[in-house]
């Protein structure tokens, strides 16, 4: 009787190190989406899978299929994956830590002898940061037919190569993405998983070494808002008779934040964010009231209907405060993302193999939302990170992702294989 | 008997035109301090003043002295002035108009055969905005021997030509400002009569023509405050784990505004901005919390003691709310110029001489305010003007600048001359 299969470590260590390697740009990784920096990641990969006897294919967008072939290779297949590129000056594990894991799972149950009923894929998907060419998920919308085909004349955030440039520079095809074709049928995916490192420092502080991924909050996000009033002398003009955009603005965001407290009291999920805001660097002054300010609100909740609610009183205060301070706050309009809820079974199976089961929303949008979107059912493992992520010191232990993979394994072998 | 004199305001009216005409740079007034703006208007009242009998003078870094000479010479004289520079793009009244009125004034003494007792000046000051050598008052405090030498080296802000190259290319001596040597005696000036433009919407608001300035606000400026949190995911990081630089800036100015409130409920002065504020355009994102905040506090009052106050209770917050939301807000070292309070024999001769009396603080600084440091009787009358200062649209009527420079001559007769 063979030895209960186990995630190849060893693999994936070695893989941590050389992507570390190949794509470190003074502190920090930098794995461009399309670029040479991701490109790199897949080559190591792909060579990696196909040492240790998986099948390997890149479909026409450069999305990496990582395969453990099944009796009934017609059957619906099961997904691990993640993404492989990275923010500029990221870390060595968001994104690559989920492609690793379900490599070194693949490699486990090779190693183990195990032969599943049905393909068993790593994909490692292209593109999902948003960092690159301003718009998140290329790989994952791409394969299911659902990007705009407008994407493909958007500038690279530092070269200004167009996507449809990087792409057939890299050798792909944007046709399936200008005729919003499918390379990937929801229907024939049995289930998603994605192993991703916990971004926020929830896990650090609860002493936890992984989690259950609730659902993947959806974002609701005033990208413009603006508010508009005049500039005048800071010493000059008294309080009735002043047009003052910090103020208001100030007084705006004081308010949200009131407004997210009671979300909280009333047990609502709801994070709610002001990352940018600033004054006219060309227009304001030390002794100005300041004529203007522009500022980002981003509001994500695992419920749309919060989502909803606190943008309407978002609308709704500003309107009331812009004509309190004489001023006019314009929000200006949402991009949005839905919530995607995980699926419940499958969190369920999840929590019954955690040691010290621990459930938690994600709020950065991941590629199991898109997998959710169409219907698949998605799970998601996070992996306890210290210092967060997007920057050069992510910190994922060995010890913390081998209990992640660990349970990986752990729910494939739970599927009917 | 002679005529009662009477300002000479066609004599003004041309100075303006000849002002505007000879400084305007599209649509903005362009007088650089020290620099060929400022010159051109200096050359424009020199001449003037010739024209109608004045004496003239100019001291060793170039204010410009235009006098009706008194049988005492040697007696102490009168001062009227304000400056004649202007900021980039600023508009024909700020400053000119004190200058105007006063040389009006003279020929107006003049034309109606008046010899005083003594002499009576109408200084032009150089320099007195801090938009060009990031520094204000160059002519009045230079002429007082108030100018710390270092000043020597600050670099116009556009040019960066030096200010002791500017003087020196004006055909200046910088060596009095290195010596600290006092051009004027502050004890052989009777007083100092300064009349401005409103540079808020005050006046305009209350349908007067003109005000007694009650005194100069003083001003005490966190330049450079800080708020220093930490950068993460806005999705991912939970309330209790954030180190959000937004939202602890934007509680703290918002307790502020409280605070002003409150001063105001006590009946004190008080005005209190913040005109610049923004985060790390290097460093923030949308989907970012902020790690930074920088941002400027200015507060302004007529009492010291008032500033003192609230400058105490901005650290006492400063402290209390950075702890709170788990970040460090550095306030900085304030730069402070104290409260100038106006002449209260003259603020009230002046008050009885305005038809609709009406006095008000001048909550931007001005020449006058060296004047009453230095120990001399000092008084300023506003004239209204609409749209503000420091722009090109600055709008005062002649007949409010009749009203103003008419009560100007009257105090002066209202003097032992």
């Amino acid at each position: 009787m063979p030895a209960a299969p186990q995630p190849d470590l060893e693999l994936a260590g070695s893989l941590f190190d050389a992507l570390g390697h190949a794509t470190r740009r003074g502190r920090g990784i930098v794995r461009d989406s399309y670029g040479a920096g991701e490109q790199a990641a897949h080559d190591i990969l792909r060579s990696a899978a196909t040492n240790v006897g998986l099948e390997v294919s890149v479909d026409a967008i450069g999305n990496l299929f990582m395969t453990l072939p099944g009796r009934d290779r017609g059957a619906p297949r099961i997904i691990m994956g993640s993404h492989l590129d990275s923010v500029p000056q990221g870390g060595n594990f968001d994104g690559a830590a989920g492609v690793v894991a379900g490599v070194s799972v693949l490699s486990g149950l090779r190693r183990a002898s195990v032969t599943p009923g049905y393909d068993l894929s790593t994909m490692a998907i292209r593109g999902e940061e948003s960092a690159w060419f301003d718009i998140a998920y290329l790989g994952s919308h791409g394969a299911f037919g659902l990007l705009d085909p407008a994407c493909l004349a958007i500038a690279r955030s530092d070269n200004r190569q167009s996507l449809e440039g990087a792409l057939r520079q890299q050798g792909f095809d944007p046709e399936p993405i200008r005729e919003r074709r499918r390379l990937l049928d929801p229907a024939r995916i049995r289930a998603y998983l994605e192993l991703h490192i916990e971004q926020g420092p929830t896990l650090v502080a609860k002493g936890l070494p992984a989690a259950v991924v609730s659902g993947v909050r959806g974002c609701k996000r005033f990208r413009n808002a603006r508010c508009i009033g005049e500039y005048a002398h800071s010493g000059a003009v008294a309080r009735p008779y002043r047009h003052d955009a910090v103020a208001a603005t100030v007084a705006f965001l004081h308010h949200m934040e009131a407004v997210w407290l009671e979300q909280e009291a009333t047990g609502a999920d709801l994070v709610l964010t002001s990352g940018e805001l600033y004054t006219d660097p060309a227009m304001h002054g030390p002794s100005k009231i300041a004529g203007e300010t522009r500022f980002v609100l981003d509001l994500r909740s695992l419920s749309d209907a919060t989502m909803e609610a606190v943008a309407a009183e978002a609308r709704t205060a500003a309107a009331r405060i812009g004509s309190a301070y004489h001023v006019a706050i314009d929000l200006g309009t949402t991009s949005d993302s839905p919530a995607a809820p995980m699926d419940s079974r499958l969190r369920s199976r999840l929590m019954r193999l955690l040691e010290r089961p621990f459930e938690m929303a994600s709020g950065a949008g991941h590629d199991a939302a898109v997998f959710s979107k169409v219907g698949i059912p998605s799970a998601m493992i996070f992996v306890r990170n210290a210092n967060g992520s997007h920057n050069p010191d992510e910190a994922m232990s060995p010890e913390d992702f081998a209990v992640g993979a660990g349970a990986l394994l752990e729910l494939l072998l739970d599927f009917p294989l």
